[in-house]
């Protein structure tokens, strides 16, 4: 798209609220001068921050409202309860065309069931997932759904295939993209049943990728595939048990090197190179769940996220807008859907 | 128990065969001069092993078979081709009482469907579990199951909370161990029907742990609870995932110390806190996945182990021989069952 990306911010989201989000957005202009914002929160705060930035302040249109979704609601109470809220009011200006995409770091549950709601799922699309990047031996991989739908039949598989190849082409520029499903073996057999049928469906019908076949909870980070496709409840377990892993080793790498003097000096001189290794794992780098699949650009920032990982997420939502990537999306799904191997292979 | 562990080893397992089980029953009998072998085998590879070690040769009873289960065979069909494999001749050495547990690094689906078809399950147990030992932030946890059982339903989950629980206390030595029900967030409304009912059942009924909760995959490493309890779906995939960021991290943690002059010089001056932080991670010393459930000690040595490994796994069955462990599961699933609590909450 020729046009300058507009991105709606939620600036309550998150537990550091404007004072994060604000500078954020501040720092994603000075990476990308051609971005513009409209920005959703409570003036009392949200002013004294953009008062800061000057160039912000000149591309960013400012809606008040002292309404704010609450990290801890469930769901359904976030959508009674918030009208007029931040979040709807930055979703809503995706809906009317003001923006081309939502970040906020608030909560995630809220948040997808809301825009669900407002701008619905892409035709058809049965249900959007949520996606994000990792690093990997050989570079990244993107792997959805990371806690949408806990549960997916074959069909909802295949259309994470989609979203996911689509992402890697697109905004990775990956021309064919490798898609793998997760699961407990290679070999064919191996899996519960809608797993099997979704490995028949993606090796029968003709998609912006290749199917490799079944991938392992190691093959993630071997950089087997570009493309990790899992239900919900297994991606955010494998996401969270990686999180963890790679806490647990820098644990130890620190008490290691705090264990004698000499590996005191040890660290001292190699200070730059383990430095160099945190930023290329740096889970901020990482940071913004996509919600793809859904008719509108939305992107959920961690909720602890500092202005680095907030920064990353807006990023993520540039990129995304930029590449068209919803067009792409609706145009193969489409495809996928006029294929009679793709109709034939499900029963439908 | 008073009498000396004797176990069943299945000498052609694994990548290597007796080339590695034959110096790790040596090496496991250093470490614990009182253990006994039956090793099962074939005699033109065993023998030069075994001659090789005199203390091993007279505590071992050597049986010849030349027929092996492959490890590339599916179940059934090591099952059907399988009798008088070193496997079976080995699982039946424990059927007969002429040894306490088995060792195998062979096909762990066959080594699974042979188990339970020869020695059965435990009275009251549906479904054995394969469980692991796994580092954490502050010691280590259990986890089960990592890929017996795809599909879970709430009885089967609170079952694997008893074999856990049970094992973190007579092999661990926690007497209270706490239990987690693995989800996609901590709140009750969270993850499926099946670990929603399991969480109603362990918070009402009475068993050798104390349930404390969901956790989420980064809990695992944690060390938020003595025992991680899951379908083997999830398990299966979260445990491979886990080893996958680790080789990720030290491939990175390589490149880094590779990078420069003199970040070589500070691993130099680091080397032994890292060798002692490798040391504390080494995958081979949490090698050794144990079929609990089983009526008969059956534990899974990784295919591709070493000696290092291999003894590793020898000394898990030796801990749960001596342990007692299956008559301590067997009577803590008893008194479950007669709760009443357990009933209703299960609707059975």
């Amino acid at each position: 798209m020729s046009e300058s990306p507009v991105i709606a911010i939620d600036a309550m989201g998150g537990d550091f609220g404007p004072n994060v989000t604000i500078p954020a957005a501040a720092n994603a202009l000075e990476r990308q001068s051609d971005l513009k914002f409209h920005i959703f929160g409570n003036e009392a705060q949200v002013r004294p921050a953009l008062d800061q930035y000057d160039a912000l302040k000149k591309v960013t249109e400012f809606t008040h409202t002292d309404i704010a979704v609450s990290g801890t609601d469930k769901p359904s109470r976030a959508l009674r309860n918030g009208k007029g809220s931040s979040m709807r009011l930055a979703i809503e200006a995706v809906k009317e065309g003001k923006a081309h995409g939502i970040v906020s770091a608030g909560n995630t549950g809220a948040l997808m069931v809301m825009s669900k709601l407002i701008l619905k799922s892409l035709p058809g699309i049965s249900r959007p997932a949520i996606a994000s990047v990792m690093p990997t031996q050989t570079g990244k991989t993107v792997m959805l759904d990371l806690g949408a739908n806990l549960e997916c039949d074959a069909e909802i598989l295949t259309q994470f295939a989609v979203l996911g190849a689509v992402y890697a082409r697109v905004v990775q520029g990956v021309m064919t993209p490798t898609v793998g499903l997760l699961n407990v073996g290679t070999e064919e057999m191996k899996g519960h049943d809608e797993i099997r049928a979704a490995a028949d469906v993606l090796s029968k019908v003709e998609f912006p990728g290749k199917y490799h076949g079944f991938i392992e909870g190691n093959d993630i980070t071997k950089g087997t595939v570009d493309v990790v496709v899992t239900d919900g409840f297994t991606g955010n377990v494998a996401l969270k048990t990686a999180e963890g892993v790679a806490k647990l080793t820098k644990h130890f790498l620190t008490d290691a090197f705090k264990s004698s003097p000499l590996a005191m000096i040890g660290y001292m001189l190699s200070k730059g190179a383990m430095q160099k290794m945190k930023d290329k794992v740096d889970p901020r780098k990482y940071n913004g769940g996509m919600f793809l699949g859904i008719n509108g650009i939305c992107v959920k920032s961690h909720g602890s996220s500092d202005v680095l990982a907030t920064e990353n997420a807006i990023l993520v939502a540039a990129d995304l807008i930029r590449n068209d990537f919803n067009n792409q999306v609706a145009a193969e799904i489409e495809r996928l859907m006029e294929q009679e191997s793709f109709v034939e292979a499900l029963g439908v």
